[in-house]
């Protein structure tokens, strides 16, 4: 039984490992909380070539439940990229000029080790005996395969929500790394409401009697339903008010009500959807985990909360980027991050783009974003000489 | 064992009604979806006296977690009651003046017939048999307690939240029997915003293995789990996100962090704590029927969205209250109201309160809020001869 469910993870690692262009590793990691995690892989994508002097790299973070795909197809999906739109020759990001890179990060579940690895040392899954990990261990690993890849500096550093999370937390401890960075409808803390929306999640999850404490793995029974209301609850955070009324309102499924509890509405149809096709593309427990990550973070904290002391050796130059509809992340977080960059005299640029979309602006097609960001870009390249 | 559970069944009940200070019943009733109810029985309290002309009732209208202890201590729960700090002597709902009513809503779990309550067809409880009600249903059921009040006119409805979509049904099919109407956080329909929130809770029970279709009145184990869920979803929409930061911010349970998935935060601790107390005075297969009443709700659905038919034989006067921090019911749900009732050229007055509470202002000690409920109660006591 033992071996056959051994067997049937490293089978479907492996399908999925050849399926990943590129892994750095094993390494060993101290991680904040003060454990040591060894044997951690590292699996990311790259798009365009790394120029002679090292110098036209761009690190891209994903998101809660994004992963090293931001372009090409999803083995696990087989859908295109979350950022397809902006990758690609000519693009934005544009593989004819830039060596742009996507880890899945620490503690993800598409192939980089997290809850759902095989523990080389017991031969089964972490489950809940793997570490609590920090956004600052993301980027402490992130850091170690640019080390890997020879980088010394970053040409650009991106992401939004969680992605952004990192992209702070990289200009706040390693400045001199990274030449621009570009933090997308993010925060440098999780306030109470975003930490109780992940709390509720996390309940649905743990309150799930398939998830069996977090193991789970040699099951047949997976904690899916409890993942999915998660997915479901958090999905309503992305959205904006405006954005459900526009999309769905109160349109029906069917032009009679079915006086049951059948998905009447659309909008019901619609997160019945989300809540399942995610669980056959994520761990649970890597949801908890990652969630916890974000709670977690807090730049401020270690200051008295005084964030401007997190970027006092700031050697970067800053695009904060905020949407006028995100009430997950919104703009008030982005112009407190403004002013702490303010105060030790970073070279910043802000903007709230106006979009009705919410949260998810930031992986939708948005003219104004794509402008700033092409913009912005351009003009940093020109600066360093990449163009 | 079936005897058994009728047994224990009944005894609950029957300790139930003991400390409940009225029943009328039972009573049969067509249903807006078309199906017949038979065997309703409603609880309600009361407090102070009905005069002799019978023209100085209050009714007041529960919202979805509410029961009919507005005032006084709630025996399931052993707290006062959710409106105690409006109604008595000298209070804003003067007892020495009015003979306030507050009813159970139809399909409730208090005592007035509902999910849970036992059919006496099969002498098991009714669970999903029992049919899908509206709005509208609840406030047909009120009509008829009214009626057997020998009651032709109410003073006074007012309630929040789902209270108000009832005060509104009220306004609408019983315009001639109000005399004053208050819907207080409400809405005349759920946004799909709205919906959604109810679905991602349903979902939780529903996928709760212990809730068995809803058949889980026998067993040990009832779905706990799920609607504890769907509470602490609930509970962060009925708060602002400025109360939840005032409230917690980051403050933790501990100086140090747990380092797992237990309640590190203050705010998680709380949502744990209000999911937890919630199971325990409420059933889960009605907070299924409810949330659904309240998505059903939409007073514009019939006149093609045009809302202000929906008040065209309006005989009543109108106060709106919404409150400035309430996204679950905002102010612009208020003002579209308004302006239906503008165009029907109805006495109506508007105010949006001033509050960083959130939804649920209309709970708590808001000054601004009382001090204008009670002018508008007053003055329109005077108006009728009450004082």
């Amino acid at each position: 039984m033992k071996n056959n469910l051994n067997k049937s993870l490293k089978d479907s690692r492996e399908n999925l490992v050849d399926k990943i262009q590129k892994t750095y590793g094993p390494i060993d990691m101290l991680l904040e909380g003060g454990q040591k995690l060894q044997n951690v892989i590292i699996t990311y994508n790259t798009w365009g070539k790394l120029n002679k002097n090292r110098s036209n790299a761009i690190l891209i973070c994903h998101a809660l439940s994004g992963d090293q795909y931001a372009a090409g197809i999803n083995p696990v999906t087989k859908k295109e990229g979350w950022w397809q739109n902006m990758i690609g020759a000519n693009r934005i990001l544009d593989t004819n000029k830039y060596f742009i890179i996507c880890p899945n990060v620490l503690g993800g579940c598409m192939g980089t080790t997290g809850p759902s690895s095989i523990n080389i040392n017991s031969e089964e899954p972490y489950g809940l005996s793997f570490p609590i990990y920090t956004i600052k261990d993301m980027v402490n690993m992130q850091v170690k395969l640019i080390d890997h890849l020879k980088i010394e500096q970053l040409f650009c550093i991106l992401g939004g929500s969680m992605g952004g999370m990192q992209v702070l937390e990289w200009a706040s401890s390693h400045s001199n790394r990274v030449y621009t960075a570009i933090p997308i409808a993010a925060s440098y803390r999780h306030t109470a409401q975003n930490i109780a929306f992940h709390e509720v999640g996390r309940q649905a999850i743990m309150n799930d009697l398939n998830w069996n404490k977090g193991n789970y793995y040699k099951n047949v029974e997976k904690p899916r339903h409890g993942l999915a209301v998660a997915r479901m609850i958090a999905h309503i955070t992305y959205l904006s008010e405006g954005a459900f009324q526009k999309k769905f309102g109160r349109d029906m499924q069917n032009k009679v009500l079915s006086w049951g509890f059948d998905a009447d509405f659309q909008v019901e149809s619609y997160l019945r959807h989300q809540g399942i096709s995610f669980v056959d593309r994520f761990d649970a427990n890597c949801y908890l985990y990652l969630t916890r990550a974000m709670d977690y973070f807090d730049l401020a904290n270690q200051y008295d909360g005084n964030l401007s002391l997190a970027f006092r050796n700031n050697k970067c130059k800053y695009l904060l980027v905020s949407f006028s509809s995100d009430w997950l992340f919104p703009t008030s977080e982005s112009r407190t991050i403004l002013k702490a960059l303010n105060k030790v005299g970073a070279d910043v640029s802000f903007i709230e783009i106006q979009s009705d979309k919410g949260h998810d602006s930031f992986l939708l097609d948005v003219p104004e974003f794509h402008n700033i960001l092409k913009g912005f870009i351009e003009g940093a390249a020109d600066k360093k000489g990449l163009n």
